[in-house]
């Protein structure tokens, strides 16, 4: 076709139907400057969002509009309609669950990924992508003492992590037949079983259901006083199961669990692991980042016996969710696993890694370039600093509760996780102690100047405080504990 | 403990570790600048990284930084590292795979999410971000015409989408005996089947396999001239399989295939999905988009009929990836597919949604706040505008090679992506034309100017001009076109 002719036609959509780069530059800037004023004033919102359920929706109108709003009036929606459901996460007197990390360099990291927008499926599809999340996860290897064979990935959540554990054992197993035939098809699909503790994550389970290994096929192991797993009931749960024809194919070690921070025996799981020729995955999602310590390197004692291992750089490593960093003692397994090879997602590429074939999802955001500005912008020892900081202001706060004769630590606080209850003077009985305790624990969070959540440990409601806020600072946990014992007294 | 005594211990880490605020606001607006100039300056770029294996990781240490680098040698390594591996998914001259959307109003709601930094899994962590995804997915149904009863969740990808909707499946039909017993444990989990054509995404397969279905188990549906499915096989197949003993528990179907954009019926497929008691997915992750065109809304006629269905507002709806919007016909098989209650994540909260029972995934990103912000700034009828230019300039493009002898399209082209090859002056047979077919693509993207990809349908390589990148003016598209016809003229 002649160019003339082609050129005959207006463009379709003029430029004018996208934000200006000029009024960009300009909704940006004001941005940059929102996000200041919100880290600068996000200690004057209660930690916990107090707004009602069914209000912000409520707020928010059925139909879309049909035409475009400026960006001014979406910020002062923002402000107006968003702002009230938000619970502060980045607000450092948060110590519910686990932090959610981020810090001033994961944000602008996370700003040029924005910017970038690319999908990091395939090598070619952006080979720096590809090659600095090789780079950057030998970094994370060496900074936590992995063996230096192992091959790293970022996956979205540990609870991914822990699905491509499972599958990976199903398969080893079963010598890639449920891949190919499913369960109903294969000799050695037999009925399998994983091992767990009673303190491992949910997310367990959760994988043994999708992999069609099924809840009652996931052991859990019970623990020793520390919330440990009992390894002589691992093996001799294995050995039962061996004796009744079921097929161990995995068992799940946690270091540092959700409810408690107990830290499972690595070395001797392994070893009953290597045994029985099970999958040895680690979970180690919150703790693994405690490993950057010399002084906390023990926490890995016996992790060259796993077959794969995770941790969350976005829980406790300054990096904006989602980022967890998994390993593999043998990458070729997970790619079995997982690989499919369209023509269309064909290419010429020798020799390189095409993550997608490492996980569930297909398309995949630029997630090394945070975690590559997070380690350089810190450097190792400036993120020992900070978990050092944390583990330090726990071990106090762990002393002022056992100090305190109306209050008792309820486990081990090896970390940056403290779990408690108030005990009035000693004398009431476990089911009034919890509810009063479940009492306390709303008490706090109704203020808005903290937020804590709670567990059970060997029944008992406990409070946990989890100290892992990137801008936490001492201050923030001694007004935790005084109003903690304030609204404890109020109890009495 | 008394105050004085606490307070005799000074902050253990003081604030120094972080950036100060105002370091934190130069550098920001630094980056925006960077931003900036990355969108002026993005077609000044090869489309498509020409850096080579290992060049990038080369440039990257072995060893992580013991100490922390000024952010200034950070972005300068940026540049100078990284950004000669970025293949360029925001340059307009990308015509590759499916786009990756951004837009303007998307980057600076990312912003927002990343500074907020809040994990979404359950209501009272962040009731905005449940509502607003409530209420913003309420809109899309709206704008693409599904039905009112349908409730929406955002996964990552519609790969995930694709493995929750045969989860889905396999727990109905097996009354959920699978997720608790396993496919060893239960009378009812069956030799089970999954039906696609011959242009699924391989997603289908890959969840297939996760869920232990199996690669054999899916059934290849043989696709017509058009390349959508022909449900008469479709039909047969699945008579042919219970005759055998098998259980048919779902059938995906495709609006829009990878491939070529091909259309699968969905009401005659429906039709037999009800008939034969099948979870119907749709996959339209590209193409759900179009819907909302009036003139395209035909493009769901008997989507009503679906249990499950998912679009990406990250490929072609101006929203950064990942954004995949899933629905359910009843959103109840999803949440018992998936829900698990562990102590430390129960709330008080009644009568909400916590997402968290809606996928794989545990932890989950404010995603909501970018589609909000999209779909508020450009409002439905700029969506429209933006839509109908990219189908536009693929339907001009599209008469450009129908016009010229010396190539020919491949595959109907209802939507943004065009088939096509080069076929000299039509004597050459398939295998030479395959060959150069190849040689010519390669040579297109080795120009810098333009990245396209390509496909095999029907046996004959095909490359692919997908239209949908933000910034493509029909410039773009014009001088494509150019540098495919000089390039094919030197081949002849």
């Amino acid at each position: 076709m002649p160019l003339e002719a082609m050129q005959r036609q207006e463009p379709i959509v003029s430029e004018s139907l996208h934000m200006s780069p000029d009024e960009f530059r300009a909704h940006a800037h004001r941005v940059v400057d929102w996000m200041c004023d919100y880290f600068a004033n996000v200690e004057q919102y209660p930690v916990r969002s107090v707004c009602r359920p069914g209000e912000i929706a409520a707020a928010v109108p059925d139909e879309p509009p049909q035409n475009g709003d400026s960006f001014d009036a979406i910020m002062s929606d923002l402000d107006r309609v968003i702002m009230p459901g938000v619970t502060h996460w980045q607000h450092p007197s948060f110590f519910a669950y686990f932090p959610a990390n981020s810090s001033p360099p994961s944000v602008l990291a996370e700003m040029i990924t924005s910017a970038l927008a690319v999908n990091c499926m395939l090598w070619v599809t952006s080979p720096a992508g590809t090659e600095l999340e090789t780079r950057v996860l030998g970094w994370l290897a060496r900074m936590i003492g992995l063996p230096a064979s192992w091959q790293g990935v970022i996956q979205d959540t540990a609870s991914s992590a822990s699905l491509c554990a499972i599958l990976c054992a199903r398969e080893r197993f079963s010598d890639f037949a449920v891949n190919e035939r499913g369960f109903a098809g294969g000799d050695k699909a037999g009925r399998m079983t994983v091992y767990t503790s009673d303190q491992a994550h949910s997310s367990i389970e959760k994988g043994a259901k999708i992999a069609g290994i099924g809840r009652e096929n996931v052991r859990v192991v019970p623990t020793d006083q520390n919330y440990a797993m009992d390894v002589d009931a691992l093996r001799e749960m294995i050995e039962a199961d061996r004796h009744k024809g079921m097929s161990p194919i995995a068992v799940v070690a946690t270091v540092g669990t959700t409810s408690s921070t107990a830290i499972d025996p690595l070395r001797p799981i392994g070893e009953v692991a290597r045994q029985h020729n099970l999958w040895f995955h680690i979970d180690a999602a919150l703790a693994g980042t405690a490993a950057i310590l010399p002084e906390f390197r023990w926490l890995h004692e016996g992790v060259e016996l796993a077959d794969s291992y995770c941790f969350n750089p976005h829980k406790w490593m300054l990096t904006n969710f989602d980022c967890s960093a998994m390993y593999c003692h043998d990458a070729d397994v997970l790619k079995r696993t997982f690989s499919i090879q369209p023509e269309y997602l064909r290419t010429d590429a020798g020799g390189v890694i095409d993550y997608r074939d490492w996980g569930v999802a297909l398309g995949r955001r630029f997630r090394a370039l945070k975690l590559w500005v997070v380690i350089r912008s810190y450097g190792v020892e400036g993120i020992r600093r900070y978990i050092r900081h944390h583990i330090d202001l726990a071990q106090e706060f762990a002393g002022w509760i056992n100090e305190d004769p109306a209050f008792e630590l309820l486990a081990p606080h090896p970390l940056n996780t403290v779990c408690f209850r108030w005990i009035a003077d000693g004398s009431l009985p476990d089911d009034q102690l919890n509810a009063a305790n479940k009492k306390l624990l709303d008490a706090i969070n109704d203020t808005g100047e903290q937020f804590l959540t709670h567990t059970k440990l060997s029944g008992r409601y406990t409070i946990r405080m989890a100290v892992g806020q990137t801008r936490t600072l001492r201050r923030h946990v001694e007004a935790a504990w005084e109003n903690i014992q304030r609204l404890a007294a109020g109890l009495a």
